[in-house]
């Protein structure tokens, strides 16, 4: 089995992104299923581009996608995206849509069809704080949500498909005042523990 | 260089205090000073008076207790404790004083001779979220840290005392929305950061 | 012009519902539309018959639906319904589905066709925290917001429809700390506001 | 019985001050007592004096000073003031002094001589979120807070003192996200409670 997770690198201002830190963390290998790892940038379009590029590719069973929320308090896998983009600030580009569809034939949101329930479990399980998401914003985040299930639901009907939501990493926060952290470490062995309940729940399915 | 780091166990329904937890994982000795720790109950009285023990006993340069205060963000060294017991919950010993003087013949309060400043500064340093604190609160733990500055003013004037209050585990917030929390490890290199910076500024001036 | 303004009776142990509360206190027109308020009970399928059983009797060119989202800083119109229902305590009458679909014959989400922003907008000119969601939630109110955009689209495709969450009053948080509310009145002109914005904007496209 | 009531003039950026504002909003009697309302500028010395020179022309039985604490959810009475200043922005004339004593002949702190848990019941009583607080900063707040009960010991010492924060005004965070605020006319009313507990327990001991 292949599993591909791809992480955003740093925006806003930051200098890292725990997402994409986390992922470089986890192991090559988790339950026999092999990790393939990319980053990705902070635009919609071409962080989706590279991610399609790789299902073509290597026609990974599973697909998350990771991005940080930061002043969220755990690790939250996302339930839905929406056909939406609406960004409060430019994405690494510079661009910056205001409600605007992502594919014109595309449903209004999607449901990710990974067990979001059983990851949060099994975050929790491994000692870690989660809780599961009804909203990845109208960001890059949600952007690149949406279109991983639209080319699901269009070319990969058997693929699983979902993003999760990271805190800031501790280090993040030294400077911010009453704001949520979790260790980058912790954050990877939730990572890990989400995507070990993906692996084994497409494995009874097979 | 003897630093006396003593930590609370467990209370208000928790079946961990991170603060004794952390202290177990720091090492015996911090920029050669040596270590004492020991876990104190959390009754006011009860663990002032072991603290109180080991001063007499080793005679330590530093004496340091640690408190779990849920709901802080990252590890936040005390200013200042006040001459009240005002608990909001009874102490494991089932008191629970109503605006009780602590010590009749002490001062209305006394602020830490720590540099807690630079304290503060080397958490962040080794990249953990630090604040100054300016209140311990009325709870056993502001009784300890009242305690220790009382006993130090009386009997050890060339000690330095204090007290830091840290987040919960991440392990404890499993179950908990929307609480902050630091894995253990980080609390525990915060710790000794902070413990690091007070031996610092005890070798300059002796 | 004749507006719903559908208000929830009080839930989860709480003995009011700052949303009933505050519909009840607005004027019977507002720039000239008839305001038409009814209490709907915290069950997803009874709110919403009552609700579908006014939009055929009246005919309102507007239909906005009020809950209380306890934890919320300020009042939050919302953006999209969800074709879910997974309730994370039971409704009035004892029901909470898990992970169900509201209607098989509905779109995965509705989108409000309110003029949300301009409604946002309002209410901040108005001089009140206001902000727009992007998540009803998976309860009774989401149900009911899904609902009436679901009856727009198959029966009413020139009514506009919405949902407004509204925090706590400030009555309401006099026993929870660190819990964020508004005044009731206050909370009254909000709804206002938002109402005027969505009244605006339909007389300009009639 | 004469009650001296002094609120802050605006800081850190803000166009008004809810204290002052509150103040304002209050009757010229309360329970028979006389309230003498003062505006105070937001630096320590030119504060402390004005409230002095007003107590000692007055002799008012009652002084309380009411300042803005931006990011608590409900009126705080204060329990004690420090002898300290360590100011983390400049006051309104460009001082910021650092760990600096406020009064070299002062005690390390002053408790209110108000009954600060009598006006917390009062407040809530009331129907506003109210709870005591352990620490009013070391900002120009405490500044005032300890200067009059320095002066009240020395000099007045019939004479009850205290000082109470408040939120952010509801217009205040329009811009701000996810940060608590009060109706003004709440705060008021709030107040008005406070000072209400405050008179009737002086005419008790009188």
């Amino acid at each position: 089995m292949k599993v591909l997770l791809a992480g955003f690198e740093p925006f806003g201002g930051e200098t890292m992104n725990p997402a994409w830190e986390a992922i470089q963390r986890l192991p090559k290998e988790i339950l026999g299923a092999q990790l393939f790892k990319i980053q990705i940038p902070v635009s919609g379009q071409r962080a989706l581009e590279k991610i399609y590029q790789m299902m073509k590719e290597e026609h990974p069973e599973i697909v998350i996608a990771i991005g940080q929320a930061g002043g969220r308090y755990g690790v939250t896998p996302e339930r839905v995206a929406l056909n939406i983009d609406d960004y409060g600030i430019p994405d690494n580009e510079g661009n910056q849509p205001v409600d605007a569809t992502i594919f014109a034939d595309g449903a209004p949101a999607y449901f990710s069809n990974l067990p979001v329930k059983d990851m949060v479990q099994a975050i929790r399980d491994a000692g870690y704080p989660a809780s599961l998401s009804n909203s990845a914003g109208t960001y890059v985040c949600n952007h690149v949500m949406f279109g991983i299930l639209y080319y699901l639901e269009k070319e990969f009907p058997d693929t699983g498909g979902g993003f999760i939501h990271v805190p800031y990493a501790a280090c993040q926060v030294v400077q911010k005042s009453n704001t949520p952290s979790m260790s980058l470490l912790d954050i990877a062995s939730a990572i890990e523990a989400a995507v070990r309940a993906a692996i084994l729940q497409k494995k009874k399915s097979l």
